[in-house]
């Protein structure tokens, strides 16, 4: 329950074993807005032809989920579970490193809304997210 | 855009690397419907304190995803990408395996729907996700 | 805050100007699910050429936030806000009544989720709905 | 097919019998963002006691239905149908209009999506929506 210093963020970051699996680093953070990045791994990619030469969508759903649940976690300083998480696939997203980018829409007694948009290293939107998280 | 027989399905979902890093494996294939294991590894957890002792919620986004695209596929013979994708977690998963089964709801010229639900190894509902799918 | 008897919820639906604008009636009502029922209007048409000869899907989302929200409430015994809503159009609607058919997925201190059907006068599926309640 | 010019767009949402039974006006309309306009009437609101004075989320579904589907025709020049639609209600919306703006964030030869803002008569933001439309 205690408030947790923006400071303090990227390490809870780090400190997630999945977060380590998928490689995600917390690049800002404010109590508006968070930008995590998922650097290019060729584990992360959709499958090993040519048509399947981009980044697999359950992982971007996570870094989606990820930045959205720090955008949260960053406006009521505590950890909170997500309730549930919608996305949007704008285009393949080429290998290379993903950006997310996530901003608290709503932060209530009970329940947070967070929207993340996902951009590729040329800048382009690849997906948009929207989450809602437990207060 | 040749027809992908079923029993072809096991091997194309190890085909991803991304599959792979989430160790997925299929575990029954039917053309209305399949079942993905997600089978428990410390990398999948979420927190390395108390409170984090379950399964990542992105890892469970990417056991719906990856659950419903192979019921899509299973349907319709070929690769298909996700449009969007939406998961509701009902409750925390708790450190084991998942089991995932997805069933298609539509099979258009154009489009797909599919429906997964996601279990622990005491057969609990954890998750629910839909997903639909550029056919 | 008092439980609502089952056999008050048909009233309570009719309650609603809005319900009784869109000429929604409930049809049958149990603990674990709840049908009901939107009979034909010309005024729930999407448009007035040949090609706009179905049901608005804004009428359908309304269906299936009543349908989902009253499944709740006959789980939990009191009134419930929706949190959010998704709703996924799996054909077009022709002209006739519609049937939604509602349960609860889960029904838990702080949340719930419903499930929604909707059928045309044929039996077929035109579409599926969830949604988040706050209990 | 061809190409509706954006001046139409006005008279193309009042043919709709729905768009009229729930008063809906569209109030701007550009290539990349309408506003459409719900004035208040006494029949959009959800509860005839005093816990039910704000207006039904499935009108605020519909509303946000109607302005996404006509920032994408706005977008692509055509009538579009709705593929999936999610509304997160962020607040009770007080009686009175509401006004939702959309803007598309892809448009595509075969989809689009559509984000979608709803405000009350003080500027507060009540739901923000989303869907897909198949172009």
């Amino acid at each position: 329950m205690s408030t947790l210093p923006l400071d303090h963020l990227p390490e809870l970051l780090r400190q997630s074993p999945y977060h380590r699996l998928l490689g995600l680093e917390m690049i800002t953070v404010a109590p508006d807005e968070v930008v995590v990045r998922m650097p290019f791994r060729a584990d992360l990619v959709a499958g090993d032809d040519e048509a399947g030469q981009y980044i697999h969508g359950g992982a971007i759903a996570s870094l989606i989920d990820t930045a959205g649940d720090f955008a949260v976690i960053a406006a009521v300083g505590r950890d909170v579970p997500t309730i549930d998480l919608r996305v949007d696939y704008l285009r393949a997203a080429p290998k290379g490193d993903l950006l997310a980018t996530a901003r608290t829409r709503k932060a209530g007694r009970s329940l947070a809304v967070a929207d993340v948009e996902v951009t590729d290293e040329a800048g382009r939107l690849v997906a948009i997210g929207r989450g809602v998280f437990k207060t």
